[in-house]
């Protein structure tokens, strides 16, 4: 008699876009005719640059030609592709070896095997509001939980708690859903306080490419001790609009050792047992984002999700609405007027302008009260939505 | 302080290839310019099929067009391939749900993740000579294996045993290393043990589109009961040639409940939290396999690694050496002549014929003394391979 993974049973039910859907579907049915303004969604609508679609093609066509077709791929990324972003660290400064880098499928699919890595009984501590999927995925193995709750006094951005350790931090910074970054000060003290009690922090930098502001690392590793202490999980998602395409790296360094145990010689076997590695077109097309005509074309793509959060910012700024988020992250997080919760402002935006966006709620309980907005709409809606929002909250 | 995985301490070090690897090495250093004839490898070489590689170009063109872009994908498949895997089951007579059908990355990638269903308690029961990621996938979760050794006597097709019990059960039909398969009444008797025991088979089909036999099942659910007790995970690896593209597909029943816990409904709870699906541009190609030209063009590929196969039992018939496989798989498993050990016969065919070969003690103690032939070289390779062993084995 097998048993099951009864922890799965402890998962809370997600009703957070289910809820939207329901919503959203039931207002189209009772005005037909009627155009949503989605500013809700995460997930980018910008095409994939040409240097990247121009480096699939010619990898499809490998696959053709029985002289270039490639199988099995090497289980922890392509050498070319390995290089190519250890190399994108150090032109930042930051000093990354080939192999510390690995090829994923995206950082969601990382985020939950790396936790092959850890204990059971280890304990991970998540600030919230946060990415619902680095709680569930604990709760699935089992592993006690430690809400850090933030809110608008740290800016959402809080300092190591001094009474709570824990074993597994998540941080991810630029942050999904508060837009929050810490800069290189708040952030040495995390990396700290992991050295400290031999924590390790899973650090993830799906937003990086957002970041204007130069006291905002790009990398964990900019902080001092970090390769002591943190693996890197980063996605080429929203750096170059890779969510249905899916491609990711992770990096993980050889100093970081606990108990003896090595992880980065742990996750080079938990690859070569686990996987066959990542599709050879997708990682040719990845290899393109990090070209200079590839990076020159996704900064375009990038400066126009830019602009779209400049105008909702420019909105909230002349409305006297509190906002943080949006000038070094795709997410803009606001302080719904006059105290009304999450799931209210969203039924008034859809009902009154159309306007749709996520509660707060969804991402935690001290999320409520907040809500997000995407800027990876298309101008002319996000231009849109602004005006109404604007009439909206005056 | 976190504690590592300390499981991951109780690997074994994987040699087999590696070793392999350097052997050759060795060999090609002490005579330049020698070519090796390698039959070793279980990847593929034939190029894919034109009716992929067309599909594969206009999904990488719809990422390029912003209206035609495709962002996140639902994370259990895309429904048009869904569909399109789930009306090829049901062409074959097997009623499967496309609700049923989940699509991964490849049938390794699923095996390592599809653990996570079960609890660590749980044994696992493992048919040896076996892919040896099915052992370390279960050695890093802490779970008991039972190696269940096979030999020539039951033609490495053996009975579930009487008095021995797991929770798990590995299954490879047709089989990696040993290319047997399991006709439907020896099956039926496997998932009748597992019905009775209320146990789960992990059954994997990756070579179910080389078997030859109407005898032979190509799915478990041909079989009475099976959707009660059997996961079924599946690839295009070896079916389309995406040993490089990658893409796979798994199969779990509605029916399949233990303790009330549906594992179809934790499954989708697991992908929709640890993943964002498979790539657009990949399935799309993964779809045109299911096309009737895809089914056609695969056809010649498999049809032309049959006949390598063919090629090298006809000499194995002809010198009367023991083997089995080749028939409904695209291995060779042969009794190494001379009760010769399996490095040995490794050494003696590098060195006198420059074939590579794999020896089966890698697969498993029990595999000692036999060696492993893939057909999925050239047929230029393998006909002069043949060739070679025939002199060499007479």
């Amino acid at each position: 008699m097998i048993t099951p993974n009864l922890y799965y049973a402890e998962l809370k039910d997600s009703y957070l876009f289910y809820h939207i859907a329901q919503k959203t579907k039931a207002y189209l049915a009772a005005h037909p005719g009627a155009y949503l303004y989605r500013l809700g969604i995460g997930d980018v609508t910008r095409p994939l640059c040409p240097a990247v679609i121009q480096a699939l093609h010619e990898a499809v066509d490998d696959q053709a030609d029985s002289q270039r077709f490639h199988g099995y791929m090497p289980e922890c990324g392509a050498p070319f592709l390995r290089t190519a972003i250890a190399e994108h660290y150090r032109a930042r400064g930051t000093d990354i070896q080939d192999d510390e880098v690995f090829v994923s499928s995206g950082a969601s699919d990382e985020l939950g095997d790396i936790l092959d890595l850890f204990d059971r009984s280890s304990t991970a501590m998540v600030i919230e509001p946060a990415y619902p999927a680095y709680v569930d995925a604990n709760v699935i193995a089992g592993r006690k939980i430690i809400h850090l709750e933030s809110g608008r006094e740290s800016g959402f951005l809080p300092e190591p708690p001094e009474d709570d350790h824990a074993d597994l931090l998540y941080i991810c910074s630029p942050n999904n859903p508060t837009g929050a970054a810490f800069n290189k000060k708040q952030l040495q003290k995390w990396v700290d306080y992991a050295n400290t009690n031999q924590s390790v922090i899973l650090f993830d930098a799906a937003y990086e490419a957002f970041i204007e502001d130069p006291e905002i690392p790009h990398s964990i590793y900019e902080l001092n001790g970090a390769k002591n202490c943190a693996i890197e999980i980063c996605s080429l998602s929203k750096t170059a609009g890779f969510t249905g395409t899916r491609l990711g790296y992770t990096v993980i360094p050889q100093k970081l050792i606990r108990q003896g145990m090595s992880f980065h010689d742990m996750w080079v076997r938990n690859r070569t047992t686990k996987t066959n590695g990542v599709s050879y077109i997708i990682q040719k097309g990845g290899a393109a984002v990090f070209t200079p005509e590839g990076q020159r074309q996704i900064r375009e793509n990038i400066q126009y999700y830019k602009e779209n959060a400049r105008i909702l910012m420019d909105t909230l700024d002349r409305t006297g609405t509190w906002y943080c988020g949006g000038k070094n992250a795709p997410y803009i997080w606001l302080k719904c007027p006059d105290g009304m919760d999450s799931w209210t402002f969203f039924d008034n935006l859809l009902n009154a302008i159309q306007v749709v966006g996520t509660p707060g709620e969804g991402f935690g309980a001290c999320g409520e009260g907040y809500f997000r907005f995407s800027t990876f709409g298309s101008r002319e809606d996000t231009q849109e939505a602004a005006r109404r929002l604007e009439r909206f909250l005056e």
